[in-house]
């Protein structure tokens, strides 16, 4: 495909350029553009709708499900959500140029790391308009460029979204292509894309696993990978049993199709026979069915038998597996060995094993007495989230946009030579 | 070559496992190990130099040069070098377990960043012994297991070393396959090495820039590139030339050979009349060549002429590229087009440009009034360098200690859910 591959190629190039001039561009200039954009997308949302609304007849032609049809519908109500996104994307400080220490050196050099925007962005998605109009706002904001491909389904929606965001840099005379929409749904266009290593610094794709392994296989250039959530939560020998129930309850129920929610549940023998019942009870009554190991089932006999894959499903549903543990060493065994590195909580009484489940278990992240659902950026407070990575390079679960920089060295002297 | 990999896969799976075991290990216990294993080497110090000898015979048979051969051997001084660089490691603060922030949240959450170990590191490297013993001192210090394989020519040195730190690992119950030597020169094990994404977190290549090409195409687990150093140094108009020709004389002949000596001057148009003689008579007197452009050559006739090539060339070597520019514009635009994001230095009396030189250049570290040497981990005051990074994600620059680890979230709740 050489004309794909140069057409890429070109976008990589430009977005490369544009880089090197929104690195530079102050943060002021930056929430101005963000500002506006929310504004031209509300000014423009009778003609977004309309745009959407082919991509909508498409898909239901092809007979996509009432969920997907949900996710890609923009109404105003939903444009006007993402427009208030942008502006509270503007109202957060701003990661590039920022100092995050300084020291001198005997030689009297004063060192410095400042962060600095990681250049161009790849971000791979699935069906989500929103998606387009929040991503782009968060590269934007720390000083990158962005190559958006999203789901075929939504291309309309994507490049109207594009286009007018466009519009706006172009207004402000900043560069255009430091926001990009693949203009085409041909596959080819993503592997063309995942090989340009020298104009796009990263990819983060946003969907499920088999577009995460599809994007790992063919890439080039490094990814940011979010696997799965196969989240747990420990209920300890001395939990608050009130409190253990509320929590796996929420972790469970409150919302069970994304990947913070609770997938296993571990309780320690010596709470498990007061415990389970009283657990089982409400989680029976929201409609939760459970696959659970002997000793859970010798309590709680309406369980199903968990089978050996059971306990390293991300069922993202109203199902979880339940085991009984002698110890808090072999609840930590278990997430060790079945878990994906994404969010583990413990519900404990002790302030010693509170203490050691938080150093020992080396998850993205770790909860003492509150639910799995709390890791997501907002929740953590990094005010934004542009995705979460299960794997420990570079950025470890939930990453806001100072997981969208790096640091530089600045160095001040005053004419030091090495001797 | 399913012998080869299924070996490679069993290191793979004991590191793995001995990472979990590093990781919960105190400060305490890994700085006894490793002034031990300071100790050891220094004891069996004889013996390491008959294994050596053994390496260098047949290094001596295949006609190594004499600076490779230089590299090769181990003397008695040589392996004090090696024992004090694992005492000073001991000595440098523990980067795991360090929390770099902490905040509350609105709802009573307290969370927290706590430094981790990456887990598993592969390092790769060419035929310097030291390399051994430092890149495993780091990696236990951090709480990393390492697997280590350096050049076919240093490997009965390399498992001589490797065999005296794993034996003070079971002295002290820590498992031994923290520290894991690749026990064969085959070059298939390299490549089945880079097979192992589920056991090896990052790869990190030493050694010049083919090794690291090589590394790159073949590797399915993440690597951080340290590819080349095309330093500059940037004479601005308002510099005090005295200190120009100190900082340009260091930064080219202190060490040439180093990735972070000046490859390439550029000297402002309205300094270049007065400055360009007097740098040039210094560095010729060093035995400096030069390759000048054509207002250089206009300047200083002896010098040769610059090719296109030759502005993005890493020497290495007694010979500088020297360019005049218009403007500090003009030089910041040479180095992004030329210049390989290592290290850029300006000599200036400005401080508006000294600023604004520090803000836009954004290679891993920039300098101003100092030599570039100092990019460097020691120098920069890091305790260690492990490795320099040129590309931009997890570390960028000179590595230590810190870069070696990633963050996990860490929660102290009681008992919230969300709603």
């Amino acid at each position: 495909m050489p004309d794909m591959r140069s057409e890429m190629v070109q976008m990589g190039q430009q977005a490369r350029e544009a880089s090197t001039v929104l690195a530079r561009s102050s943060t002021d200039l930056k929430n101005r553009a963000l500002t506006a954009m929310a504004d031209a997308l509300v000014a423009r949302q009778d003609w977004l709708i309309r745009q959407n609304a082919e991509d909508l007849a498409a898909a239901r032609g092809q007979g996509l499900s009432k969920a997907m049809l949900d996710r890609l519908t923009l109404t105003e109500a939903a444009i006007g959500g993402i427009a208030r996104g942008l502006r509270e994307v503007a109202c957060l400080p701003d990661p590039a140029g920022k100092i995050t220490s300084m020291w001198r050196r005997p030689n009297g050099l004063l060192v410095g790391r400042m962060r600095i925007p990681l250049g161009v962005i790849g971000i791979i998605y699935e069906s989500r308009p929103n998606v387009t109009a929040d991503a782009a706002a968060l590269c934007l904001k720390s000083g990158n460029a962005v190559i958006l491909r999203g789901g075929s389904e939504a291309i309309h929606s994507n490049l109207a979204i594009g286009g007018i965001l466009r519009g706006v840099l172009k207004d402000l005379s900043l560069p255009e292509a430091a926001i990009q929409i693949v203009p085409t749904t041909d596959r080819e266009a993503v592997y063309e894309m995942l090989q340009l290593e020298e104009f796009i610094d990263v990819i983060i794709p946003r969907g499920g696993e088999e577009l995460i392994r599809a994007v790992v296989r063919d890439s080039r250039i490094p990814v940011i990978k979010h696997y799965k959530g196969v989240c747990h939560v420990f209920v300890d020998q001395s939990a608050d049993e009130t409190m253990a129930v509320r929590i796996c309850l929420n972790a469970k129920v409150q919302r069970p199709g994304v990947c913070n929610a609770m997938e296993t549940l571990l309780v320690h023998e010596a709470v498990a026979p007061s415990f389970l019942p009283k657990v089982g009870g409400e989680l029976k009554k929201a409609g939760v069915v459970l696959r659970g190991c002997e000793r859970t089932r010798a309590i709680l006999p309406e369980a199903q038998r968990a089978e050996e894959e059971d306990w390293s499903r991300e069922y993202l549903d109203l199902i979880l597996s339940v085991r009984v543990v002698d110890t808090m060493d072999e609840a930590i065994a278990h997430i060790v060995k079945y878990g994906s590195l994404h969010t583990e909580a413990i519900v404990t009484e002790s302030y010693e094993r509170a203490q050691r489940f938080l150093a020992e278990v080396n998850s993205s992240t770790v909860l003492v007495n509150a639910s799995t659902r709390f890791s997501d950026g907002f929740e953590l407070g990094l005010g934004a989230e542009i995705g979460i990575s299960t794997t420990k390079l570079h950025a470890f679960g939930p990453m806001g946009l100072e997981e969208l920089t790096t640091s530089k060295f600045i160095i001040y002297g005053n004419g030091q030579v090495r001797s």
